[in-house]
């Protein structure tokens, strides 16, 4: 590094960070890590062993793009190594998964069970809450083929739910297997390739749209309010009546039992049955794992992914009402499903994996909003001791250290400026208490403590000055002994 | 991303990570992650702030490199963004601080103390031991030019490393500030900025080639053993006889305030006198915060960063001995020090700061290879439920979750394979137990469960085959109401 005073006549760079790169600090940050310190304790006690893998991947192995211009395609960040190798940053934490079993697979236990986080990097156009870095956290069976293992994913997702602060009752998992529409598409001889996936983006639009929606995009086509027409997958009526049937199969309160009930009603084809097989097993699975119908659902309504995921599917939604007992859609906060053919990408077999992946963000901003486990909460800054006089700050140390030593955040002012901006940096930092040791206090052996929590709170109007001169005053001059005593007073209040 | 089913004709990628970027799993990543978690409730019981600054930083922000060519410079990876401009991985955290602290300069409670941890980057040629993606994680003071805040990163590195796990005795702060090294050279009139610099690359070699080695160099020059010659500093007697005092002035056992003494002999310049001041502050405020002598001393061969640093700096270094008593150079594991010209490369201002960073990389295997705080301890897998038979399978969901209801990790064998492949799955994923439901065992009420830390303690030899039987028998049948209660008492011992 040269040194940036010697540049004279450097131009000086604008501070700004890449566009949408954002810093991340305060509640935020805090929530997060929260947030995916509850999902670790979960996903190790369920024996999912954690792994991180490097930001880059060789391009070919990440396997979204292969580059073969000069400049690499849209849609991930990518950059020639000095042997001309080209590397890509990830953009999920699903292919360098794929990669890593891949080229362990000789040596893994099997089947492999991982848990990661981190983040994933996409090349796209930044905007309004839409970011090119962001924090996943999943975890995925390899070598399973079993619907148990789908299973554990729901499980594993609704006590990372519940572990994260999502109170009972205001989440979902909504499950479904692509078994169940191939099945249905199979027993009506849908097999064109187009007409089959006109049919599942139809299906897919099943949550925005209701039947009506679907209906018109299963038939002729729709006509939405903007006048746009969109072509329909022109199925014959008998197919159409059968998927309202299979839509309406999973109504809201059904318990799991009863959509499997009104699912085995429709048409039936080998691939259908052996779907309904799969949900069987994974409701067997549920069950003995104490996940209630009320946590986690059957709802053929869940496509997901069109192109990636070949058995069951997931989703996980918050379902919360307001302070009005209105219901909130704060919408998906996760889903997976079962791939099947990631790892075969390197190793040419068929390696069978479900997964399951956190939206971080989605989940930590939904949390905060809804004030969840102690989320959203304004954070609390350290007690400070403010530096009054050059003379004293052998004594400040002392005071912060022995508030430290009883587990409580402290600092020493370490700024240049008087009293009056010493308690503004104080209120800044949302200290909970300063601490006062002036030449007075020292000289008497006592220590001036001000709680700024109370001032805050008359500030806010949540208590009131009577109250205040009564029971708990703003400040209060105490033997130097009691410090760590009064403040933990304070901070526990 | 498209389905790898159908690329028939696609090539299979070869599965691996670009060279120089490691996977990590097991006990490597959890020794990281349990440092970082011991030095994060350190930091923030001091009051710092956790920041995330983006891995990407602008090219010109960053300030190593401004490629002015197609292709960008050693050192750091980079690449154009859509809008042409150069983005560059952060190569350490200090520099996104820099920018960070210059973008929101205004809006900032002052002194801004934060603390980060995360990835860096650096595209260098990587080797054994040598990775292009490692971990950081730092402290900084910005807006402070009190010696006392200095101090505080020596006690916070103190601090960390002993909540880290390092035992009292083998750690040790060392700190010195280049004022003195500045007014040494004020004092003997060595003002050439050639021989400036190879005098205190010189002195920077004291602990590896002890006085005479740079006795030569701060002279005519050295001849070394493999017969290359380094020219010397040219420096006249009476300042190689004053320099020998100054790096002796540090000699092992002195307390901070005898070191301070045998400098204050030397050859008086008012920035020499200045170094000592501030040194008499720290030794105050470190004595203060409870950091003895033994903890953190003064040493004036630390010389560090020759353009980076402007006063204070520091190193951290572990100080070990073996089974015999032989001392360990495990070496530096952590440094830092004041650099006051970092944010003004963005604002013109000179602004103080001071920080400390750990070598994440380096304590992290220290810890493991001394086997502190649990490190380097193989470490333990689940609780594996046998899956036997697809009619228990309810049973043994059942049964795992009653063990993570109880705090115990555990899984059920998910695979397809038989019970000889399952007990060795187990043993490879280091379970303690195995948990046995057979068709018998649910028939009467009962469950077989196999002490699988007892088998491996037999084969290493640690326990005898009498203990065993009398003790504690490898395999027991037990009601099944006893489950968690006889799999506690294992997991446990």
């Amino acid at each position: 590094m040269t040194s940036p005073a010697d540049d004279t006549f450097a131009p000086r760079p604008e501070p700004r960070a890449p566009r949408g790169f954002p810093d991340r600090r305060g509640a935020d940050l805090a929530g997060e890590r929260r947030l995916i310190a509850a999902l670790a304790g979960v996903y190790e006690r369920y024996g999912f062993e954690p792994l991180d893998t490097p930001a880059f991947e060789y391009a070919d192995a990440l396997g979204k793009f292969l580059p073969d211009a000069d400049r690499p395609n849209e849609g991930v960040f990518a950059l020639r190594d000095d042997d001309e190798q080209w590397m890509a940053l990830r953009y999920d934490l699903t292919a360098p998964l794929a990669r890593f079993a891949a080229e362990n697979w000789q040596t893994l236990a099997k089947p492999y069970r991982r848990w990661a986080y981190g983040s994933v990097w996409r090349n796209e156009k930044p905007g309004p809450g839409r970011f090119r870095q962001f924090t996943q956290c999943d975890a995925d069976t390899v070598g399973s083929d079993r619907p148990e293992a789908d299973a554990e994913m729901v499980a594993l997702a609704v006590e990372g739910l519940a572990a994260a602060g999502v109170p009972a009752g205001a989440a979902v998992m909504k499950i479904s297997t692509r078994k169940l529409l191939d099945g249905l598409m199979e027993a009506h001889g849908i097999v064109d390739q187009a007409q089959r996936l006109t049919t599942l983006r139809a299906i897919d639009k099943f949550d925005r749209l209701g039947w009506a929606g679907v209906r018109d995009l299963l038939g002729k086509g729709r006509l939405d309010e903007s006048g746009d027409f969109t072509r329909g997958a022109g199925l014959a009526q008998g197919a159409v009546n059968d998927i309202e049937v299979f839509l309406n199969a999973a109504a809201q309160g059904l318990s799991r039992q009863a959509v499997l009930k009104a699912l085995a009603d429709g048409k039936a084809s080998a691939t259908r049955d052996q779907g309904l097989s799969d949900l069987e097993r994974i409701d067997q699975a549920l069950t003995a794992m104490g996940v209630t119908d009320a946590q986690a659902r059957f709802d053929p309504a869940v496509v997901r992914g069109l192109e990636y995921y070949t058995g069951a599917v997931f989703e996980a939604e918050l379902v919360a009402t307001d302070a009005k007992g209105q219901p909130l859609r704060l919408g998906s906060v996760g889903g997976g499903g079962r791939y099947d053919d990631l790892v075969a990408r390197f190793t040419g077999e068929r390696t069978p994996a479900t997964g399951f992946s956190f939206g971080v963000s989605r989940l930590t901003v939904a949390l905060q909003a809804m004030e969840w486990a102690g989320a959203g909460k304004a954070p609390r800054g350290p007690v400070v001791v403010l530096a009054l006089d050059a003379e004293g700050m052998a004594d400040f140390f002392a005071a912060a250290a022995e508030l430290r030593a009883a587990g409580i955040a402290a600092e020493v002012y370490l700024g240049g400026s008087g009293m009056k901006a010493q308690m503004k940096y104080a209120d800044r930092r949302l200290a909970p208490a300063v601490v006062i040791l002036g030449g007075d206090e020292r000289a008497s052996g006592q220590v001036t403590i001000k709680d700024l929590d109370l001032g805050r709170a008359l500030a806010a109007g949540v208590s009131d000055h009577d109250t205040w001169k009564s029971e708990r005053p703003g400040q209060q001059t105490v033997p130097r002994v009691h410090l760590v005593e009064v403040v933990n007073g304070i901070v526990d209040a």
